[in-house]
């Protein structure tokens, strides 16, 4: 079999590559968590949080941002979303020859202000140059060392009646660099932030968090479907409450996009109990990077069916639809 | 100005390129210590070591190995060398569209066999999808964590008079890819390897380790300068002491290459007081990868000339020759 750009989706595919190639020989009872952020004890009462992730998008420059920024915001938020505070990225750059070093400078210096704005030091690197493409590119791979403080945050951990919120409108990254590689012009620019001031802002107004993701590949539908099968619960929301811009809708309308599918940089999903629910609104929206939060549905009381998960929206015409977890590809490499 | 191959050569280009775009922008007291592995501190009376590296061997699979084996031992001999237990490793896979499923499954087995002998587990990973060079590639990212017991090594260690000694024979990773990329039939297999076992005979052995550090880019002759600059010491070294196989000697010959920068990557340096030295040489004969060691000379009472350090080579000869980092590339990527 021929490893096909659908099997890095981060949806289904990637899924079911990771399960027959990684998990059959390297799986382990940490992997089979699924978690963003592995939790680890190192010997001693504190536990860590580690994760990894390589950028490949393409552009690497594009509106509000580049791979320099994404890859901060991509790994630190993975290290938030498991409850922990991020502490150390590595930094691992695979160079195609020839590529200009004006832009590599560039790059590093979005770097160095993102983990500014994130917390976190840069504790260890990598330089290896390979031969180029067409065009010569850069590859990133940012690794994440947090510290977890207090209980984990875990992907299972959303109860029938919790509330179901978003930090802000979906889609704005998968738009912007959609945009940039159709070359369509318009005002859409990356939302790539990490998200440390959310989280800090509903821990300091006592918000108990039951899971949390944050949105990138696949979509706020494949973060639900995951937080549904981890959680054995049904997941509701609502079409009209969900948060999209003006402008990303309308690209989505000319594309015949969904923006369930499309992925961000800088936002997140959160399950909170119901009574928690607008403490958790008021408290984000005045956090920076959530001021367009929005409740968008709840956990049912009955269980899924079959008890493996599922999500249902009640679409803006009052039908109800199964939302699936991202499949096939047809969408750009965004991360 | 355009990325050169040469920059990725692991000596004097890539600490260059590294100076003045990466230092420059996220430079940190960290990172200003070059090590393999950073040792961190994450609040508690614990260290942590960290590491990174990516892995763009070509070809992927190899005598005595693969691109799997490579990147486990790298990472965890990276750990190993700052003086940590590594712990737990992450895995991130770009893996290029059209790739053969059947070799991924050979790389993870791999990955998995590796991970067990060294002791470490999984514990993150990422997958991406890419598109393709002129034949499909994959490339992997292995970061790693480990935990520091006592204190820790750094290559600033050594000292007048301290013994420097080389756990085997050199350059033979680095023959055995020069040989399958330039269509050679020989014997040459790769050493990869974890260390584990040679720095635990030493410790068991008691011998207090001054300075470590693996052998891979740019070899010996890096490695050596690495501990000179930092430790501002001049290094001797004795050309006949220099174990090479026989293979790996013949082919240099053949194709003009010097085995001192050759890269291993599962061979190591290391600095013990003199008067350890017949210890530490026994010690790491017994273990696993390390019944060819041996003394290759010694720490110079004298300070090098200008404080910076200094490798100088006693010839077969017995002429004086001063070793100077690897610069240029001209040698295929071996790692």
């Amino acid at each position: 079999m021929k490893i096909t750009l659908a099997d890095g989706n981060g949806g289904k595919e990637t899924a079911a590559l990771i399960d027959k190639y990684f998990m059959k020989y390297f799986g382990n009872d940490i992997l089979a968590r699924a978690e963003d952020a592995a939790a680890l004890y190192i010997g001693g009462p504190k536990r860590i949080a580690l994760t990894t992730d390589s950028f490949v998008v393409d552009p690497l420059f594009f509106k509000g941002g580049d791979i320099g920024r994404l890859c901060v915001c991509g790994t630190v938020n993975d290290l938030l979303m498991a409850g922990a505070q991020p502490k150390f990225l590595t930094a691992a750059f695979i160079i195609e020859q020839g590529f200009d070093s004006d832009d590599l400078e560039r790059v590093s210096d979005s770097i160095s202000r993102a983990a500014k704005e994130a917390g976190v030091k840069i504790a260890a690197g990598d330089t290896k140059v390979v031969e180029a493409r067409a065009k010569p590119g850069l590859f990133i791979n940012t690794s994440g060392v947090g510290v977890c403080a207090g209980r984990p945050v875990s992907a299972g951990g959303a109860r029938p009646g919790d509330a179901v919120i978003v930090s802000g409108s979906l889609g704005d990254h998968h738009a912007c660099i959609l945009s940039a590689r159709m070359g369509i012009e318009n005002d859409i620019a990356t939302d790539a932030a990490p998200l440390g001031g959310l989280v800090k802002a509903l821990r300091d107004a006592a918000v108990p968090i039951r899971a949390m993701r944050d949105i990138t590949r696949g979509g706020l539908a494949t973060v639900l479907n995951e937080i549904a099968r981890a959680s054995r619960c049904q997941i509701s929301i609502n079409e009209k409450d969900l948060p999209v811009s003006p402008a990303v809708k309308g690209l989505c309308g000319i594309l015949g996009l969904d923006p369930l599918y499309m992925g961000n940089e800088g936002k997140l999903a959160v399950f909170v109990p119901e009574k928690k629910a607008n403490t958790a609104l008021a408290a984000l929206k005045t956090a920076k990077y959530g001021k367009n939060a929005a409740i968008i549905g709840r956990v049912d009381e009955i269980q899924s069916p079959d008890c493996g998960g599922a999500v249902v929206m009640r679409t803006e015409i009052g039908g109800r639809r199964l939302v699936d977890s991202l499949s096939g590809e047809g969408l750009p490499r965004i991360c």
